[in-house]
């Protein structure tokens, strides 16, 4: 795989009204990321189970499992120290379309890799944005948080290409990648730190 | 709650035949307990979601998963210093069977806590056994991972007094305890590491 750079990686740049949005919108950016972390924590961690075969998998998985739910602690650590409160937030619609693209019978399972590696690479993508416009604590937690996630980006994809040709990857990776460019570029009337375009010029 | 020391907690000791199958079933045990800390991370992750209105329950979870997954990895090193295979086994009826006895309606939900709290208690009661007839690197981590579970069965169980007063968690501790002491005496043709009585004098 030649591109290995996660803002190379993707298809399309976050829109500026959702980075405009999120400055903005700090406690709800801050109580959604607390959420996607645990979610990517879960994720990382199911993984453990579908992919068992792969034992070697095993020990790598769990790594990111107790990474995610670190960066957990550090977002509900910076809500009390913000007086954000928490509140109950439904999920973006991001992660969930994106799985309704993995094929079940997929004979080595390897789209729900490729599809973790994207979430990372726009997490990556967003922190990096996020961290130029935001201040204070927040920017300087997510400057960190943006290097974690560039190396679960590639963690992912890598145990993609143990499980299957480059080509054959490759392809597949530009197809999900497709349907990612249409979450990120359309409409979405709900903010979260996955959400499509606050404004939906292309929507 | 006056009984506070997990051997005291446990209605029953661990059969004897348990632990001499266990010494001479190492492989087994181990692989076992790797899919045990494994699916203890699990469950702690899901009580996130599931006490999300207790959200200072959030982060002491959060610290368990990390834990277990800690341990996941530790027990794995040791498949891999000791050669054995992992190799795929169903999990023991134990946990599923104490889950079974949840009640859904249950208005503050408090049993998931008391369950996982039950499940360390005899984990910690079989790594002390295990620890005195086991030898060498096995035997030393035993002895580490007790007092992570002795600390785990505390919190969940303080957990669960933040949600309900102590003689209503008392009297669904002792119920509990009731049917755990069936698991743990009755025979049981499979052997893991929270199995049953393998001889199955009181089965």
């Amino acid at each position: 795989m030649s591109v290995l750079e996660a803002a190379e990686f993707l298809h399309v740049s976050t829109p500026k009204s959702w980075v405009e949005q999120a400055s903005n919108r700090q406690p709800l950016l801050l109580i959604d990321h607390a959420n996607c972390e645990r979610k990517a924590a879960s994720s990382a961690l199911s993984m453990i189970y579908r992919y068992e075969e792969q034992c070697d998998f095993a020990v790598q998985l769990s790594k990111i499992v107790r990474e995610e739910m670190r960066h957990f602690e550090q977002v509900h650590a910076l809500l009390k120290t913000l007086e954000i409160e928490y509140v109950y937030l439904s999920p973006s619609k991001y992660a969930r379309a994106l799985h309704s693209y993995a094929r079940e019978h997929n004979p080595t399972k390897f789209d729900d890799l490729l599809i973790a590696s994207i979430i990372e690479a726009r997490s990556y993508e967003r922190f990096e944005l996020l961290e130029e416009v935001l201040e204070g604590r927040v920017a300087k937690l997510y400057g960190k948080l943006k290097e974690s996630e560039h190396r679960h980006f590639l963690a992912y994809l890598h145990m993609a290409l143990r499980l299957e040709e480059e080509t054959v990857i490759n392809a597949r990776v530009q197809e999900l990648l497709s349907h990612e460019v249409t979450l990120i570029t359309s409409f979405d009337d709900q903010f979260r730190f996955h959400s499509g375009d606050p404004v939906g010029t292309t929507g």
